[in-house]
């Protein structure tokens, strides 16, 4: 059997440490050379397969590929495109085929979250459906951490550690202000849907700080959390509220919304912080102060979570070796044995059942009060912060890698997306 | 000369930093137990002082007086409290004084910025104008940086490598979005009146980074600023811009303001970063993204400057250094002796030169566009955000000390703030 070409590319929201499964994916390639001939990146995801601008990653240099490893954000761009059915664009799945064709790839490498997940299974299909052979194999990520199977989404655990550290260090800060100036300190994370992240700040309530937090699984009560705002005032002097940008009122409205939408067509969200720091101003007249952490978050790669980025690493490796075993339609994911000790392993789930499935906090995982975690809660978290894995740093800044991203030849016409 | 004892304050916002300060005096206090029997704190500042409410740092075990050096905020709390001057409320003096003498104070040290630098000047003139025998040493802190004559001040190091590596990251991470998504990134830094932590950010640009810089320094002048984003997503796919919460317009208004002021009378900023955004949006349409790091930049212990916590722990140690040689009214500086390498050296500056003065951004730091930082501003900046001094981790979380801050027994009836 010749070696034939893979296809790798990045899509929705980056991660600190996508990149990371991005070198174990070329890394573990270049090991099977006999058998992957090289790996072409699609700039900008998918829509680099459909308007055939492929990158040529055998001409970056093993010191690049493996800088990727602590470099966060997508080194070849990604994108927010979700591909229709077959039969609602059927156009875009020729032109894949006829990209996979003129360039001889036999792998698809999708690297992203559950909409992502959704267009690497049309993909698996396309062998059977449209008669060209090609091995889809989905690859995880997902600050949300909301992908099914899988014990945690790689991107998660970094982000998790940041919100967690975030949290306590603020907390500290408006401890020591808290008996002349500010009182109540408002953290806005990620997380439309799942409150994962919002999770990850409950966290620092095991360091004695007295903190709140929102999730979007729980309907927002101004009544009583304004009262539980004003016990942990008067016991501690302060607190601490960490509110999902995804936290909503009982009628589904969001906090706070800014009105637009992404290109998936979800609700563009951020500033729920400013909200609900005045809605506590306006009740106690409590001095605030609040932080939206966006895009800080989850490109931290400066705070990473060590086992996160092992995990990244690792899930790109496997997804190539699956696909050098003959499998088609699955997505690698991480089987957890042990929590304390953290042992975990790489296992496998049908993309059938991943496609589409959004994953939520389970109620166990949220106290009664609706304002923090159980301990089931924390004894899966703490394993995914645990370890750090810092990045080297040049000048007093990390080092990250810029690729050079060549294109390859083109070799077909032009195509309107 | 028996031993007397020392206070010891943190006054005004807290750094990531001032805690290595404190484990500077108390430890310096500690190898001379000959001349200084004890370091009094101030819980919550001077208001400690004023209230007798004195905390026993004899009482700390070594191993958590060395743990400050890790640890962000104020161990012992801060306030917010200006002292008047001695003729507008000579109660507040004598109250002082009646302490000093009750717990045997012969040596005052305070912690903080151009406001408590003016409190350390008054208790240093207390000598001479009240009869009592006390030596005022201040140790510089602020974000800010805008404490004059000191090269720069200890916490704005720190503020400045977790900002530039903030901007860098988030950069990275739109970047990578821009083809279909997000163009734009705000990120709204703290300076309510220099703009020393915006130009942090700037430096981003040495890494290719298209980034616009909005100084408090640089009036605001909508139509300018909106060509200059759209020159740079023109040409980069997408542009960052880090603005200071005190950018404002030639009428003086701030872009954003909370309406709310603290207990000095400044206004309490916090916003101007969803207003740029929205600008550009209604402009251009471009998709954005916004955060404000507020109290996590000032609190982010985990992204230390290296040179940031030497210094911090230098000046600490140089106040007790200084007070046992007799000094009085005096505030430890840093001198830059070199750029590169990076050499610098203790010097001291009078009081009275210090306090109420603001350092602003030099002309020629900011570059002629108004957008930007000079090669001169770089050569600053770049020493001071050199070097990394993690906090040591444990469970996936930096390991922060809250010290049990024993009381004093107290000597002297109440007193009314």
């Amino acid at each position: 059997m010749s070696a034939q070409n893979a296809f790798y590319a990045q899509s929705g929201g980056v991660t600190a440490v996508i990149n990371a499964s991005a070198c174990g994916v070329i890394e573990t390639a270049r090991q099977h050379s006999d058998r992957i001939a090289n790996v072409y990146a699609g700039r900008n995801g998918i829509i680099g397969a459909l308007t055939e601008d492929l990158i040529d990653t055998n001409q970056e240099s093993a010191e690049n590929i493996a800088a990727l490893r602590h470099t966060p954000s997508g080194a070849f761009g990604s994108c927010r495109y979700k591909l229709k059915s077959l039969e609602a664009n059927q156009r875009e799945y020729e032109r894949l085929i006829e990209v996979f064709k003129a360039h001889d790839i036999g792998y698809f490498f999708y690297n992203g979250g559950g909409d992502s997940a959704d267009t690497c299974y049309k993909v698996s299909q396309l062998s059977e459906k449209m008669g060209y052979p090609v091995q889809a194999i989905h690859v995880p990520k997902t600050v949300d951490n909301d992908l099914p199977i899988t014990d945690n989404c790689p991107g998660f655990g970094s982000v998790a550690k940041y919100i967690a550290t975030s949290t306590l260090e603020a907390s500290f800060d408006v401890r020591s202000m808290s008996a002349t100036s500010t009182k109540l300190f408002v953290l806005e994370v990620m997380g439309r849907h799942a409150g994962w992240i919002a999770a990850a700040g409950a966290l620092v309530e095991d360091q004695g700080i007295p903190v709140i937090t929102l999730f979007p699984e729980v309907e927002f009560d101004q009544e009583k959390f304004l009262a539980a705002v004003r016990a942990k005032v008067e016991r501690h002097g302060y607190c601490t509220v960490c509110v999902s940008e995804g936290c909503h009122w009982p009628d589904g409205r969001f906090l706070a919304e800014q009105g637009t939408r992404d290109a998936f067509g979800h609700a563009q969200l951020g500033g729920a912080a400013p909200v609900v720091a005045n809605m506590v101003k306006e009740a106690f007249g409590y001095k605030f102060h609040w932080a939206v952490a966006d895009y800080l978050q989850r490109a931290a790669r400066h705070l990473a979570s060590k086992s996160d980025v092992e995990q990244a690493y690792a899930l790109g490796k496997a997804a190539v070796e699956f696909a050098l075993d003959g499998q088609n339609a699955i997505m690698p994911t991480v089987v957890r044995k042990s929590s304390a000790p953290y042992v975990w392993e790489i296992g496998k789930a049908p993309l059938a059942e991943v496609a589409n499935v959004e994953k939520f906090m389970p109620k166990d995982f949220i106290s009664e009060d609706g304002y923090g975690i159980t301990d089931k809660c924390r004894e899966y978290l703490y394993p995914l912060i645990s370890g750090e894995d810092y990045p080297p740093f040049e000048n007093g800044l990390p080092k990250y890698v810029t690729l050079n991203n060549a294109g390859v030849a083109r070799k077909l016409g032009p195509f309107e997306l």
